[in-house]
């Protein structure tokens, strides 16, 4: 039974943590907050221990009726990893705590790939991941990115891909970050940082990614295109895709043309939190011309990292060593019923 | 055990569906669509029979893989009570069949008061539904304003009432809909539709309403303003507030300051489709000046009117004769924990 | 011919800036920026000479291709009085600066009261503002409920005024602000900010607002509900303010019913930077309860003050002594054509 | 002096109107609605004469204050040639109309190429429009695809175009559209129409394109990819785009990285109705990678075909045979004075 610590029980670290308690082979032993929240009733309700990460702060969580269990140090003593879902830029600076004590440590896309040396995607390379005490799990684009490009890469070989990121502005709960009206070139360089963030997972991919922010709250949208080294069939690329457990295909029987009518369908069916932990590839759009392949393909910011996080916890703990069992180990915990 | 038909599986008629499914004492026999759609696959998947408005239409679901049980005259034929959620204006038109066939019908708020001459909220007039073959459940913000006008009006008397409705543009899946960046009066003319809608509940409250439309997705926001009879104690106000099976106050150490994060927390706390079945009161805001009481409560859209549904069923069948014991029951049939 | 100087280039400086060009009693000697950007392009394709805050950072601005004319302190050194239009905050910490020059200072409504001990609104105290040496012009909100609750208290006296007010996320340029799918209580607590402001002009009236931000950049939207002293007759309250001359009725004849479409109607009329200077009234809201008067108003935040800064100008250096000179000197230069 | 009837007086026509008026060689002889709303006040205060389509509505107009100088019908006999500015699907049903009187006529893209068997762009085939009766100005993206298109085609051959346009959800004043907070694929096949109608005007380029609409109102953004068919310069390229008099290059410093600070932009620079009547190219984002070209562009959906028609008029009617001169005169008459 692993035990799993939190440190930052924030969008990306609550998901975690249900995720954890909903293996059979790890446990939450606690989360951080740095101040009461609507987050801390949560973990509350759940039971999580509340570690905070300045103890000074204790008296002003006990009299929001909030008990605290003490501090990120003694939280992280008791524990066999740490899921470091601070803010991006936040994480880094935990880093000598973490060698100080020895704890093994996962780090979210907000932070470089040099916080740990080491990027992980459960697609990509588990097996290079066992026994490492320090990983990075990409952030969402990139994990949506790798899963669909190592696919295409093992079946036809990928000369070249060029994507295009339609980002979220902010999370549903974000009221602070806009735009509200309007389209932010987010870089307006070419290349955006993606491309390489990718080659981090996947040094050998030829990639140039582009990226832009509007107004939504709810999944990005990429496009993606690539260049393959062999003529890809449409039938059997859909094949593959179906066969894919963090792949599920948008099926246009649905009717569904929109992030936010598959949020509903992931709603509706039941996920927690109406989260969609896979890449969302809607099969109308999958095209391909000569060796070129086109799609659209709806990336969920808030979920698809999360199973990706346990998945990492298996490979770096070794407690399993074949990714294809803890894929599907974390995908049944999360009753991950098929889109379509 | 009350034999339910849901005529209009969309936003409102999926959520009763569950909400009866979750009930002892009824159970679901029947949704219908008039398209192949998202909804109709998670029909499938709940294992609803899927009746079809125009029977001629059995082959293109069929062909996306839905199985038809029937038309919607077979569907009512097999029920005690139909629960009519189709679009404004189209429940209407309903009627003749309604009456032809006998059964027991339930209207929503889209729909006139003279639909079915009574016009139902639990909180207010429970009783006076008990036999009846019609009734009308009052939209989501006239529930949310009998809710509160009549807890007031019991203690203190109501001598007027003023409310600013700023209302959602469109659902979260609803992609046709705007404003994208505008604030539209609706209607310009003061009042709006909706201090008549609760009068056709509450018959004696003076009220003026206006209305307006914003680019949000994710509940309404009233502005509440009562001149009492007699001078409210603010404590005694959160108190009777705090007891209210079907108002929940949001406290101020949650942080919580707007309707995303509202929304948020009760997809945080696991209820099901993040839904707010009550008024959320933002208790920092309930403040007395004299005899006048003024509060913020957030309407989520999709919900409120949904456990409304349910003691309507009970009511008009009279399963169960007691409001109190109706409201609890289905409460706790749907986990409805306290947002607070 | 006054010399205004503007400290702070951006939404409201540099409308400012161009009102002060229009008018033939005053003229612009210099506007400030703190760093290069588009609006510097813009001062400098008016010809307005560039001072900048910090003096070492001329190199950055000349490589951009703008030239630099000096420090914010040689601005003011050939400058009658300063409109200090920095962001909110920033402007009482130029007060030491201008006491120091002995120059005559206006700050806008992102600083409090207090900065100058006076607060300005051309319809309710310009007189009183003749030769003091600092002022402040209210927030937009505050305009625009001081120039209605003005109005109507000489026509009728004001018992109470109830106003709620619907606030923008951020201006149509401002990327960076949320909220993106929220209505958000600012503040969460009754009363907002607004009435006291409005007590800072007009000490005598009894206001209670409230205050909420919804993701819309063009206007904010004001329900006032006034308690008179006397029963108004709706024709006569329509015609005192189709007499305002800082009042816009928007007509039901043009189906205009939303602060996009309105601000749609003063670009098509030609208004520079489609601004809308005056408060529009929608005339089919103007409703007369016994009593009771109720009404919307659009109020765009970029635009209301800007008209009140020339007059406030005009007093301040007492070139004008009468404020309907002032008043119709500033509309006539603006070519402020009625919306209706 | 050419006579122009402009049929449809809504947010294209109304930009035509005043683009014409503004010409030496060419008046406005009338503009027609089919029901009073602000515009119809708008041509008004133009002195453009009003006629409308259904002459049995005289009395609502007349009743509103607005004078009705005739039917359509009526309009079109005292023209040399009519820009249908009529929503899309209605310009085809003029058709016949138009045949029937034997005057010139231009349909907007958002009737299809058919409707003239001859689609414009002032950049690509100006010369091959020269004494049609009948042309189709090509949509806001299609206009703002051809011309870099075509551009990049003359200076270094185009082997291929892939491009993928980020759409508004609807004009700034159009309050009934959406989404609000969703990514919508339209359509999500791939390629979308875009490709075909570059073709309609350049039929030699391979191109696919990939659209989809986000909760905006100013602006398109277009990802435009080219292989080209010798390597570029970046440099080379950038001086071609300086020249190209419809083609704007938004510097990096102007800090500019949306399309709301770019609206902005025009609005300050004093653009009449803050017009972009050029694609904005987004200086850092021009990269050459070998023969590849990578960019983002800027189309204001309402601005860009307004030029085209003018240019239009010109090339059907003859009074000026070279596209360049006419070009010039184009954009001088409407003070088109450069973004950088």
């Amino acid at each position: 039974m692993i035990r799993v610590a939190i440190n930052g029980y924030g969008t990306i670290g609550k998901r975690v943590a249900d995720a954890v308690a909903a293996q059979k082979d790890m446990k939450v032993i606690g989360v951080s907050k740095t101040r009461p929240s609507h987050e801390a009733f949560v973990a509350k309700s759940r039971g999580y221990p509340l570690y905070i990460a300045d103890i000074s702060k204790k008296g002003s969580f006990e009299k929001a009726g909030l008990p605290v269990a003490g501090s990120v140090d003694d939280m992280l003593k008791g524990a066999d990893i740490v899921v470091d879902a601070t803010p991006g830029g936040v994480g880094v600076k935990n880093r000598a705590l973490y060698e100080k004590i020895g704890i093994k440590a996962i780090w979210q896309g907000g932070e470089d790939h040099e916080v740990a040396g080491f990027s992980f995607n459960s697609d990509c390379n588990y097996k290079d991941t066992i026994g490492r005490q320090f990983a990075r799990v990409v952030s969402c684009n990139t994990t949506g990115l790798c899963r669909i490009i190592n696919t295409m890469d093992k079946a036809y070989g990928v000369e070249k891909v060029r994507a295009v990121m339609v980002r979220r502005g902010g999370d549903p709960a974000d009221i602070k970050r806009g735009p509200i009206d309007a389209i932010v070139l987010n870089p307006v360089h070419i290349p955006s940082h993606h491309g390489p963030d990718v080659q981090s997972v996947l040094p050998h991919i030829n990639i140039v990614t582009l990226a832009m922010i509007v107004p939504v709250t709810m999944m990005h949208m990429h496009v993606v295109q690539m260049d393959l080294k062999k003529e890809p069939d449409r039938n059997h690329v859909l094949e593959i895709m179906d066969k894919h457990p963090r792949i599920g295909l948008v099926k246009k029987e649905t009717g569904i043309t929109s992030t936010a009518e598959l949020k509903e369908y992931a709603m509706d069916l039941g996920r927690f939190r109406s989260d969609l932990w896979e890449n969302g590839i809607f099969e109308e759009s999958v095209s391909c011309l000569g060796k070129e392949l086109y799609l659209f393909q709806a990336i969920h910011q808030e979920a698809d990292v999360v199973v990706e996080n346990i998945d990492c916890i298996r490979a770096m703990t070794g407690i399993e060593k074949d990714p294809a069992k803890s894929v599907a180990m974390t995908n049944k915990a999360l009753n991950f019923i098929a889109i379509t």
